[in-house]
């Protein structure tokens, strides 16, 4: 194992990473880079609104793998503009796009139209969420695309297993967005769920330094799904102020809404949210709260940088999110993170 | 790094662990394993009832130390009777005596006549919790006696690594008892913790597989805290009923109750907490809590191995308590668990 530190690679030299025999020594191999074709065993998950082009592209530059979000782009023709246009920035590295199934989300009809569009538009790589995928599989496999689906709990990753996907990430209750109704933490869920599955495996929920991901692989992942840490980077077009409150929120600063509706999410804990307990603590119904956390009230939050007025998805991981910057400085430290991460286990064990 | 994994020892070979020069190889050399002199990084902490000198001998036989808990005996005198007989049967090896300070559970009074007790007796190890030690300090430091503080935010930590304790253990949001009020999960707690302490760190909180050993040194962690694993000990005097109950215990079945005052206790999902929580949520105080909660409570459940009828502290790594088996067998699968996962990355990063 190389484990000396490098310098950090400028912006420049980390998009030559596929060119520069040496930057392209990979840390890692697993099934995940295998399947991807990747640098780093690492996606960059979907984020509603936040997860465009540039910020896809972002991540294909510097090895790993991100997805378009369906659900930001209300007018198929838009997501399929917004697809071309990363082709182009990828330049033929791996992306995807995220598709949320959840039904309050995205209407049947919606989805179908947007797995059309996937497949016609030779999309390679699919993350799933909200629902079984098990309905749009046979032509998304027909058409050679790979599916990742993201779920909260084991139980689901079996299920999506059995259906056929080719790939689970299963994230734990410190994740941004929606951790399910078990609340059970990365750690464990990580361990159990290696032990049950066959199929390549990522975790997400709590995943935020390059630590991370030597501990994920050692739980028995394959890779590691990253939201929170990842909504600083540069290509991320939300409001300065918005990104200087994820620099200077610790890990203490998410909250859990919308339990009431058995439909949890963890967000950042600010006015809207109390706003948003304090309705569910006195009975209301999804009506009274929509105002509060509907995707456009969100939208206009990261537009504006005033975080205190919607219910903005952030995961505990938010601890590690320190500064403004690429993406691929973003993830060139969290290499020497991990390569230090296994020097250290090298230096406690061999002392 | 000698990979390989070797056969389970017997019980009989476990016990020669300090005489056999093959079996004395530690896995790790870590702050922790040098400021307690262990074999493995590994702390059994305190379990109320069930932490007794069989048990924590039984730590030390397996080169790990584990902790007497103080607040199962209601009369000093017995904790002295316990102390002694730990000391025989651990035949020199590290053991500790566990002082939880929460204000309901021991009087002040009470929590001075125990610490003067363990200085009486030349206790080397003291795991303390629930409020900040500093008040007992000086009197454990000129006695010579290390000191674990164990606390469930990072916050806390801080604060007794400046008042002076030896070492902290931090517990994440699946651990079971008490994860504090921010619950935070152990997979991002860890990773902070360790970028703002100095002194040696212990993490705790779903930490069930030699697996999660693995992960909390990567973390940079210098050891973990176990408790929920090891309730299936042979050691563990509680009725078989209770165990064959966590043997079937997935990561789910644990629930958190007293959130309402302000005392989040992780326990194990049955009939008692959902009474429990439904006063909670009817707006009830302690009073009418106390005759599901108490630790006599508690300790019938054990006893009668009728586990519907309490709240027992029980954390999500339950799901890893898998047979009842003496607690040097476990210990043994736990190393033997961590040598297969540093040989995974190790194969992982040199393919």
């Amino acid at each position: 194992m190389a484990f000396q530190h490098r310098h950090r690679p400028s912006r420049r030299r980390s998009l030559d990473f596929a060119r520069d025999d040496n930057e392209m020594t990979a840390l890692f191999q697993t099934r995940i880079t295998e399947l991807f074709g990747l640098r780093l065993p690492v996606l960059a998950g979907g984020l509603q609104w936040l997860a465009t082009p540039d910020y896809v592209a972002a991540a294909a530059q510097a090895g790993i793998c991100g997805f378009i979000t369906a659900a930001s782009y209300e007018d198929i023709a838009d997501l399929r503009t917004a697809i071309r246009r990363c082709r182009d920035l990828s330049e033929g590295k791996p992306f995807g796009v995220n598709v949320s199934m959840l039904p309050k989300l995205v209407q049947g009809e919606r989805t179908q139209a947007v797995f059309d569009l996937i497949v016609e538009e030779n999309v390679r790589f699919v993350e799933t969420s909200g629902r079984n995928p098990a309905a749009y599989l046979p032509a998304l496999k027909a058409a050679g695309i790979t599916v990742v689906h993201k779920v909260p709990a084991v139980k689901y990753a079996l299920k999506a297993e059995a259906e056929g996907v080719d790939a689970v990430a299963v994230v734990g209750a410190e994740c941004g967005g929606h951790p399910g109704m078990d609340m059970v933490g990365t750690m464990v869920q990580a361990n159990v769920a290696a032990a049950k599955l066959s199929i390549p495996l990522l975790v997400g929920g709590g995943i935020g330094t390059g630590a991370h991901l030597v501990a994920a692989l050692a739980l028995g992942a394959d890779g590691v799904v990253v939201g929170t840490r990842f909504l600083v980077a540069e290509e991320i077009w939300a409001h300065a102020d918005y990104k200087q409150k994820l620099i200077e929120a610790d890990e203490t600063e998410t909250t859990l809404i919308l339990s009431s509706l058995r439909n949890t999410a963890r967000v950042l804990r600010n006015e809207a949210t109390a706003t948003v307990q304090a309705l569910e603590s006195n009975g209301a119904g999804i009506e009274a709260l929509m105002p509060h956390i509907s995707g456009k009230v969100g939208r206009e939050a990261y537009r504006t940088g005033d975080w205190s007025k919607a219910a903005l998805s952030v995961g505990q991981s938010v601890a590690f999110a320190d500064r403004i910057e690429p993406l691929a400085a973003i993830i060139a430290r969290f290499e020497d993170e991990a390569r230090a991460a296994l020097a250290r286990l090298k230096g406690l064990s061999e002392p």
